[in-house]
């Protein structure tokens, strides 16, 4: 099958900028001495994620439990849950998940859900890998740094059943700001509490032999923190409209990875005022103040006009869409933009490689 | 399996509230003299489609031709699809699903897919009931009424392999305008060149057997058109925020039809300032400038947190939620919460009475 033959709305990934985007990281956390476990709430796509561990990274980081389940069936291993687990049936599931994949790591930040966990493992012999979730801002999950994280990782490495590996940090308020230096300000204030709980941790003999946080946005910014081992980052593989505009360390845009995920949309219906095409609010993300945008097609603005429809406003009335024309467009953000769909399209140009499967789709539980 | 034991996030269907919302509509379409093809783009749902057509409606409505083949092969009649479909292939996959039920319609606003979907059902041996897609308003698809309707209806009329049904116009603009007075206003202004195409058609001797249009938010507006012959009202089954918001004929609220959607979280971290629920944006719609709602819980107010996560700020400090606690929340926008997930679970009282497959989810092709 070829690139215009594919039904509409439809989810496209670019292989060579993909590839290229997973160079580009692989070689930063080669040169500045970090571990790479990238999020995969951004795909959701165990192919995607093999790709990922196939250039070097150490596994995947998951949102959610159901997502690592998806992740351990397909034979990913080196998963990290980033959520904590608390529900009991949700608890008796991550001890059925360990037997199988025992590499999991899974964070926790309140003292019941130690002793739950504690307990649960017991019972079902597994031993379960711990990261400590300390707050570092953005009012998340996650204990206070400090004293608090400290007894809570205490409490960890008391049990039994579990196993203390060290801490995880994520300053997901850190992964937008506008420009590189705000950005990097930002980030070392927030990672800062984070590295003195380390500093705690490897003081009082408790493990921290993995310390992770990062996202796209400071993948350049937190790799700078000796204490961080790991880091976390997830959209870069992709990219999208969100992470472009927030700017890099050189350039005006965030271009360090290349935008390789769009939506491709039919021309529906054309008028003299405008063109729809069938790629509405169930076809894009809409959780971002800003549309999505119409690549290399200058002249024409997406807006959202219903659940199967986006409205192009012409702004070049020399070159008004067609009925039956085919359009790309960059989504907003990605993560939710993958959410949406069962597959993705994988193209080397105008060819169909590969149709992957997006597995762990609607896996929030 | 018991309300309180479903893993969360996920959704909930009322049905008791769903069932009197069914009888409500059939209620006020036989005062009306109308008939009902509701919207199935709310609820993606056979199962749902199918209980509404016990309830009396023709069949359902379809924004896409996928959700259409999904409603078709479970054996859901009288289809409705209000989109245009304009790719070959897709008009392909179109008299293929009319070879399997027959009666279903499908819109149109151009004379080139007018021609193109005339030769297709030719060589493939159907014949395409067919409704003149009207733009009444609020910019999205449709040809302009009078004039250009006419030439339209008598392009279709004259092509042997299609047969004209009536008229299609769908004032989406109108659906959630504030307070009814003034939404009856604007949808009697957007219906009128409706209402004079029609009387256009018919002294032309074209018919009009169908004349469809009609929101949640004007069904008890537009069934005052005596030359409207069905409503596509989708929402009224489950309702949502958005809907509710917009008023009734006699109170501040719609509240003609009751809240029968939910999405249930569980709250998974808490702190001094905040609980942290497990239910983000790939948990609930996120289109509208308004969050979820907590369900007879005062005190809290729903922010989203991200992918996953949604923060709690607590209004009532005395009722602090628990870790594990259970927590429902009505969606802002019912479509795009259902395209969210796989299935519903059916809820009478705190039983599971079902679990209902989202089978056309994702189907927007």
């Amino acid at each position: 099958m070829r690139r215009d033959e594919i039904p509409t709305p439809a989810l496209l990934l670019d292989l060579d900028r993909f590839e290229r985007n997973l160079a580009r990281m692989a070689q930063h956390v080669r040169a500045t001495g970090k571990a790479l476990r990238p999020h995969a709430k951004t795909h959701r796509c165990p192919d995607i994620a093999k790709q990922q561990v196939a250039a070097g990274a150490l596994g995947v980081a998951c949102a959610k439990l159901g997502e690592a389940e998806v992740m351990a069936r397909a034979g990913v291993r080196g998963l990290l849950i980033t959520t904590e687990v608390v529900p009991a049936a949700s608890i008796r599931r991550l001890t059925r998940l360990v037997g199988e994949a025992p590499d999991t790591m899974v964070v926790v930040d309140h003292a019941d859900n130690v002793r739950a966990l504690a307990r649960a493992a017991a019972e079902d012999g597994v031993r379960l890998d711990m990261l400590v979730d300390v707050h570092v801002g953005g009012r998340r999950t996650g204990v206070e740094p400090g004293e608090p994280a400290l007894a809570l990782g205490r409490l960890v490495s008391e049990q039994r059943a579990l196993r203390l590996r060290g801490l995880q940090g994520y300053a997901g308020h850190c992964a937008h700001v506008m420009g590189w230096a705000a950005r990097r300000t930002a980030s070392h204030a927030a990672m800062t509490p984070l590295m003195e709980t380390r500093a705690r941790f490897e003081a009082a003999g408790l493990p921290v032999e993995v310390v992770a946080g990062g996202s796209t946005g400071t993948y350049d910014i937190d790799s700078e923190l000796a204490g961080l081992t790991e880091l976390q980052s997830g959209s870069y593989c992709v990219m999208d409209l969100e992470y472009r505009r927030i700017g890099g360390r050189e350039r005006e845009a965030l271009t360090d990875f290349e935008m390789a995920l769009t939506v491709v949309a039919t021309v529906v219906s054309v008028a003299v005022d405008r063109a729809m095409v069938d790629a509405g609010l169930k076809a894009f993300s809409t959780d971002k103040p800003f549309p999505p945008e119409a690549v290399e097609r200058p002249g024409i603005e997406y807006g959202f006009a219903g659940d199967e429809h986006g409205r192009l406003t012409l702004t070049d009335p020399s070159r008004r869409p067609e009925l039956g024309e085919r359009i790309e467009f960059f989504p907003p953000h990605c993560d939710p933009t993958f959410n949406l769909y069962d597959r993705v399209w994988v193209l080397r140009g105008a060819k169909v490689e590969a149709v992957w499967e997006i597995a762990a789709r609607g896996r929030s539980d």
